[in-house]
């Protein structure tokens, strides 16, 4: 079969499909589109994420994004933030997510990751050195340990807790709450999210 | 709220959420993705981008997609197709579509859309006239009326239909046939389209 598209849009579409989730189909739409349209849509795209990894780095101290012309992440430099409070979360993006909130005042502690034997991520691929660090220099009172609700979170809470333990540190540590998210029907929960909206239940 | 994401991130995520039905979760995943990952990564998506526009026209009778260095697309001028058969498609990734089949020697002729009073779009804006020239430059003998089995793809078909016989124009218009998928049960076949399954039934 003789080459059916312009070599430029093959390429364009290879690359597009290395976009997580994205298969062949959506990467033509996503080309086509970008192709169809002015000019100047493609070349702006083009040029942020050109300039993606030169405009970002990482806190050195939460391993929150910041801009590259910063020293330290805003919401551990603010001294609005409780220091001796700290969630620490498995991705940068987990930040946004506990920010909307509106309820959250202390600062953040991102790991890179969760442990997960099968993608050959220990906890030594984490950032739970500097962690420990942080307990001591900010006299760190609370831990909210706030990695997902999947497997490999639960385990990272719970090497974690012991690895904590372990090192002598003393402070309390503490989980986000398990159980039935806001606007869904009891029947439709899973068993393990109903046995912990049971075991986590609260006094009216 | 402080702005909790680098402005590069940022924009990074605004330009990737105007890809089609990207939303904003999306977008940020898109942009976590290639900041996550090799900075040559993101480079190389960036280039191909950028260079989009300038590697890829249109061809000039086909309408098709061909490189900026072509002069006509190698569909039509092959000289093993047959250039007095013409399926006309809407959109230029349509042609794949029909290559894929391996059962096609005819040339294409893409209209650029399909006719649709909603999104402003009415029969001057598609290459007709152009259509109508090669009917005549290449003594086309039949028209395969490829466009899309939706409203705006049927009225597109009618209209050309008309069109071409009130101009005067003799040639053989066919129209791909509606009927029930390979690997489709009868039972989830919706009814207009087992409608068309029983009206264009073959003898056996």
């Amino acid at each position: 079969m003789t080459q059916l598209l312009p070599a430029a849009l093959l390429r364009a579409i290879d690359e597009l499909g290395r976009l997580p989730g994205v298969g062949a189909r959506t990467a033509e739409r996503y080309a086509y589109y970008l192709l169809r349209g002015d000019q100047h849509i493609a070349q702006k795209l083009a040029r942020t994420i050109a300039e993606l990894h030169s405009g970002v780095k990482t806190c050195p101290v939460t391993f929150a994004l910041i801009d590259a012309s910063e020293d330290i992440s805003k919401l551990y430099s603010d001294p609005s933030r409780n220091k001796q409070l700290v969630a620490v979360v498995e991705e940068p993006l987990d930040i946004i997510a506990l920010e909307r909130t509106g309820q959250y005042d202390g600062t953040y502690h991102v790991l890179g990751g969760a442990i997960s034997p099968i993608d050959g991520v220990g906890p030594e691929q984490l950032h739970i050195p500097e962690l420990l660090a942080r307990l001591k220099a900010d006299q760190v009172e609370e831990i909210i340990i706030a990695t997902n609700a999947s497997v490999e979170g639960e385990s990272t809470a719970l090497f974690l807790q012991r690895f904590i333990q372990e090192n002598g540190y003393e402070v309390k540590m503490t989980r986000l709450a398990r159980g039935i998210p806001v606007g869904v029907d009891l029947e439709y929960a899973d068993q393990i999210t109903l046995s912990h909206a049971l075991e986590g239940r609260r006094i009216l």
